[in-house]
């Protein structure tokens, strides 16, 4: 992939307009209060592989629309005391896959929790999911996610995708282990861009790990790329023609640069300036719009697989940091 | 596409063994019987762009759950007294498009009833459709409808669309234009498999029409042919490799071949020698099991497209020999 | 398909520069002339599947050099009076299908002529066709045929092409059932440039539809895009490249900037902002060229498909109101 | 490229059943004669460019129909006595290039004489052509030149061009510095099929070299290859599937394998194993039948490539060997 | 992918004559005893991202030749007394990537040593790799590493890194915390094939755990597969036609059959039956010819991801249960 | 391919900043000194196969390390008193194919001195090599050439190449039938690379034929081209990303801007305006910082296959004219 968007001096101060419906944060309110209407019913049963020095469960909890939601929740064995948790937030098509894909918390001294993106995890094989997705869309869609009800915000698939995150996040925050005060949302791609979002939806989160965000500044993201998932838009958009402004108002609630503007906790954003899957436009426009205190790492020679392992070692030094740890 | 499945002597003969659930009929008696009680409401609004020599309408109707289901019916103007009817059903990912693609019908003398595919639509900038699927999935599910809901023969999608095309069968029967004892269901594709089910499931079907089939014979398809839609069945069984044995236990309600072996009217199928979509195996193995009159066209050289305008004329010959017309 | 091209602000001002030879108008005075030379001969079979209300005629006429050039020619079934006629010119590679793919005029109350495109029609199984091209070419081509006799504009494929489609309107003009005060050239991409150029070259035209069309602007489109067919001519001249402005100039004769700029009667185009075979800007520059009233239709979510059937209705909208009808 | 074809083993004794119309010799003896009452008027312009130990020539001469064509004669410079010939014919859709790609005939001790086939080189930038094909196609074909006047065996393009290359022989005979008892024609894949029509045809013809022939065992080709040009055949096919055994009587009369079963001169071909163009058992099939002595090097992990460099060599060897030379 | 090779019945069956050279032995005992007489020199330094309940080492010890190779050392904190330890192989192109790769062994209580395979981790951006191949190949080479030195046994590329596995496992054997008879071999792919050969290698090897093991059945796979890296070799045969014998004596010193063949301990192999990179062929032949207890995982849906995480967790199961644990 | 690039007005002027080490030609005048303590020991075997007007030798010399490198050599054979030489080098992956595959300039009275570039030739089925890279790497790499190396000047791979190169021209002027005054580099894309480092570092060096070089303008390159081999850079700074700037500096003393810039003799470049392999930035970058006197040819509608022959043929006529010859 060669260098197709803008260059990073002009990124670096990339500071886009926010398509911003007046009732943003009324959608949003209203909706977490039907949400928390449910009994969230948090389930942890003990995983039976056996391991040695963390101790793993498979939890469930009701979200959005009282659908049960899946995940993993892993603890570093016999710590003392509450520990901080790392909400983890999965990519686009993936599910919870296995609690082997998430000893990097738990070995460096926090707990996880590992939230399934609904009717994901259906077709990755090294990624396995268990959460179904029980509503449809009220309108024909492209195959995938993205334009699953988007013809109206309350029927739109983000809508209970960001609701499944705070009430995961409430979960977290119940558990005896945790330490509601150190909570952290992180991920990357999809898991980034919900991650932005629930930074900005529920009070209780103490940072952020912005990685690649998914999901931020859709009107540039389809003019300026061909790749999917972006591209599930363009397909729908050339095919209901009649439904564009439509559509934009509908993502308009759940566009990263309208949440991003609302975060006001630390964050550690990533970004990967050959990334044609979410390109370091529509990443710096959110990072730019980030109000907390913030940094952002740069991969100049990669595309949408970001910073990967450097990364993650990236947010543990981070977090390590900012809870005076090690 | 060289040839790549049995020489055409072998297609012949080929008789596939069946699995068929032994609730099969009492599977769909169940299911039939449920949606009926919903009322049908079919309505139809006249379509606003005037056209000379043809009525058009835009069609809906209750199909499965109480959902609206959309569609288009087109009657040649001043036919005198009930005409035969063509229920159409689309292939995978067309939403029923525009009035004017279906003028071939009318334009010889039929009244067409065209059947949107709910959820269908949203990426085909062709064929734009109108119906959503307000139902979801109890998994994770490979993007596509071929894995929504395949845990539970009662979540399958596939249950949904088979249901709606009865009912539409029973809107086309109780219009005034329509002579009920004239009812032909056709399609390619997706369209025929629908076709093929529903006149195994509705006994007002006086003739089908089964193109190039999809939806029959799953077993052997994932295992002969690399291409979507039956790819997607297998990307789902590479990534929940638990399920196989229940999933396949769901398509076994839905297999063309179980329908095929209850088709007791006329049929008119046709299968492509290069077809790596649907393999002529599996519509051999359909055709081969159908119990009442048939023929086949079989193309040599063509893949999917089988036998495209080319078999629409022996279609519409077909029909005027059955019903002693022109 | 990214955006690609340029802005949408400015296309609608864009307007290149032409290179018209001198002689323009005497070599088409001279190439017409030479084939009216020839009789036309139209003759009218009817065709021998039974419609019920449409009367459908394989139509062939006398064309550039004597040759018989294929079509159909279709009329809704006891029209009163003299209809207006839409004479329609097929795209790149198609043949000229089945009578059934042309129904939308007749059904709309008008006739339609439609023309294959000489030698087009062979490799694509969807439109088959019948017309082969006699003539060959003085020079070694790509494969296709934008570089059949490039290095000579008497030797050009599309010389023999336009000249047919001029011949086809004197056709239509003299059938009984056509009121040749109102005869519309149209079609799409390949198809719209022939009407563009036919709408220049015969004065009978009373109006154009001119959709995404293809030979048009040429020196743009071989610099700005990498899609067949307009890479016939990049590959040729990266063959032969000692041949490079003899090829253009051939190509001045027929490049679609300059017949646009002869285009008097009204005419409604269409544009496609993602299309990557016929660019858009290549569009507006002949768009922006045209001398008569004109409208289009942008589609900004859309590659080549265009407007598709949403074009077609905003056609038949557009003649109704041109003719004061419906 | 796995293996996809018989097993080495079978190959080996694979004779295939032969399609030959009654009329064969007839429809070929006709041909030439036609051909040969034009003037054949060959001219050699020397080359422009200097070389020190070549000369080359700027060859064309009068082939079928009239036509001029062209290509180059090299012969080693100061050579005593007539010179055995090398006829060369080429590949799909390559010209006749530059001299220099012709340099190692000459340097070896032989003339070569190199024939353009008609209408190719127009999109091969390393091998540009200079000849036309002024004759055209009396029905629509598939772009590239395999359906070119296919409905017809008399309008078929390889009658042209195998005429040609007689034709071309007897301008090699007539030159003085030729030995007419040692012409050898040769040539790889579409220049195979040539050289082994020409053994076949013309008596003047001493020897042939016959690598990875294409134009051979029409029928399984296009049953197991999905690869171009021999899928040119079948997109024709799958578009006008009326004229199947049209087109296949047309073939049977340029079939390789009819031509093999006439050859009576010493022949070395060579196959690849891996070639999925032109693929080994329709290479075996013509080789089997060849009737003269005969060699065939057999290239176990090549594709289309064939022998390439280290054929050229084994050929030089066998001519060498032929001839009593060095 | 399509299921291609045998029928699983005939796989389970399969066993294959091997072709092994009679200083098989001789040359890898010599091979290992020349390697030995470098000083292992096995440094651990402890790795700076401070983990909360794993040890972290960065270790390097002398493979073949006296060149340093590169690798991680885990093990869960606190553990009493020495532990099993698994020795990890990676896949081809991939380093040892980041500690956090590899918690799974210490999370289940066991050491991991991993080692790197030298040269690779170069362009796989998810492992990166830290060690170089100093030696170089005396003959030209495909890209990649499986023809580097493939004319001569002594140059071979995997001649270096099978030696270097033996040796990483004396140095695991000599660490104080690891039970030095309870060393396992594993990996996946190229992986799989290391560990294979490293089981008949050294002695102290206790179990193996053969994940669709990649360098087994050359001459096989080479002729069913068009994927890489096999392709690798297909590509230098291709091109150095006359080394065919020559390279596949050298690959039969190297080859997993002949490794099988040796194989005493107890294996847990995987195979996945629509593997395209590893034929299920390839692997089910070596696996037959396994002397030791045996069990085979067989995944029927899966492309050469082969088992994936499920692999894994079943491992962990065989290793407790192998072991008496949990 | 369409342009890419910048325009052609500005490739004119456009004059790269250049990133030199200070210690530039230190570093080479080492290297090549430590080389010449080598023994050249240059080999002339006789080629085996009979050519009748041209010598044919099998060459070997020593180069970098010690090494054993391959070429051919190749005169006109009874040439009076010692005749120009050119220098020919080969592009990315081919080695030196045949004696056949050079007889251009021998024909046109040169002589020609190939040589292979180490390692490359094992997976270019048309250009087979003799000679590998018995050095290899202390860093991992990316598959292929561009990385070996990478992390010190002194270990890069292209560091032995040049000085094979250089040590080629010295082999060249030591022999009997070359004019030592008269010794021309040339090449296209590596080769052209090699040939402008060359041109830098050999005193005897007449003049330069320079042809779409490679290895050029390394940060420009990366930033601009999706292609290989450039690509093969990219895809290991995006996994070994620690080392960006150590590479840079490494291939700071491989830039062909540098080696431009150190250019005196005549040259003649060429440059193909739709090359994404070697971008005509890149190219224009050197010639533009080339300080003797220098001619370029530009290629418009080209990509990376550049002049092709027709360049050939103006590099005789340049020679020709530059030695007054002919």
């Amino acid at each position: 992939m060669p260098l197709f968007d803008l260059p990073l001096e002009e990124l670096r101060g990339y500071l886009p307009d926010r398509d911003e419906p007046a009732d943003f944060d009324a959608f949003w309110s209203a909706t977490l209060a039907e949400a928390r209407e449910f009994d969230l019913a948090a389930e942890y049963v003990p995983y039976d592989l056996p391991y040695a020095n963390v101790d793993v469960f498979d939890v469930s909890f009701t979200g959005w629309g009282g659908h049960r939601i899946n995940g993993w929740f892993l603890l570093p064995r016999g710590a003392q005391g509450p520990l901080p948790c790392v909400m983890h937030y999965i990519g686009y098509g993936g599910g919870r896959g296995f609690p082997h894909d998430h000893l990097l918390w738990p070995s460096a001294g926090y707990a996880v929790f590992v939230m399934e993106t609904r009717g994901h995890g259906g077709a990755n094989n090294g990624r396995p999911g268990a959460t179904g997705d029980p509503h449809g869309s009220a309108n024909p869609q492209a195959p995938g996610m993205m334009t699953r009800g988007i013809l109206d915000p309350s029927d739109y698939y983000y809508r209970r995708v960001f609701t499944d995150a705070v009430r995961a996040v409430d979960a977290a925050a119940a558990h005896p282990a945790v330490d509601a005060s150190r909570i952290v949302v992180g991920g990357a791609s999809q898991g980034g861009g919900i991650a932005q979002a629930t930074a900005a939806l529920h009070p209780a989160v103490r940072a952020a790990l912005v990685d690649v965000p998914f999901l931020t500044h859709f009107r540039r993201a389809v003019e300026i790329t061909a790749s999917d998932p972006y591209q599930e838009l363009v397909r729908f958009l050339s095919t209901r023609r009649d439904t564009a402004e439509q559509a934009f108002r509908t993502l308009s609630y759940f566009d990263g640069l309208n949440f991003a503007a609302r975060g006001r906790v630390p964050a550690l954003y990533s970004v990967a300036l050959m990334d044609d899957i979410c390109p370091p436009s529509t990443v710096f426009g959110a990072y730019n719009h980030w109000q907390g205190p913030k940094e952002i790492t740069v991969w100049p020679w990669n595309n949408h697989e970001g910073g990967g392992g450097y990364q993650s070692e990236e947010q543990v030094r981070y977090l390590h940091k900012l809870f005076g740890e090690s």
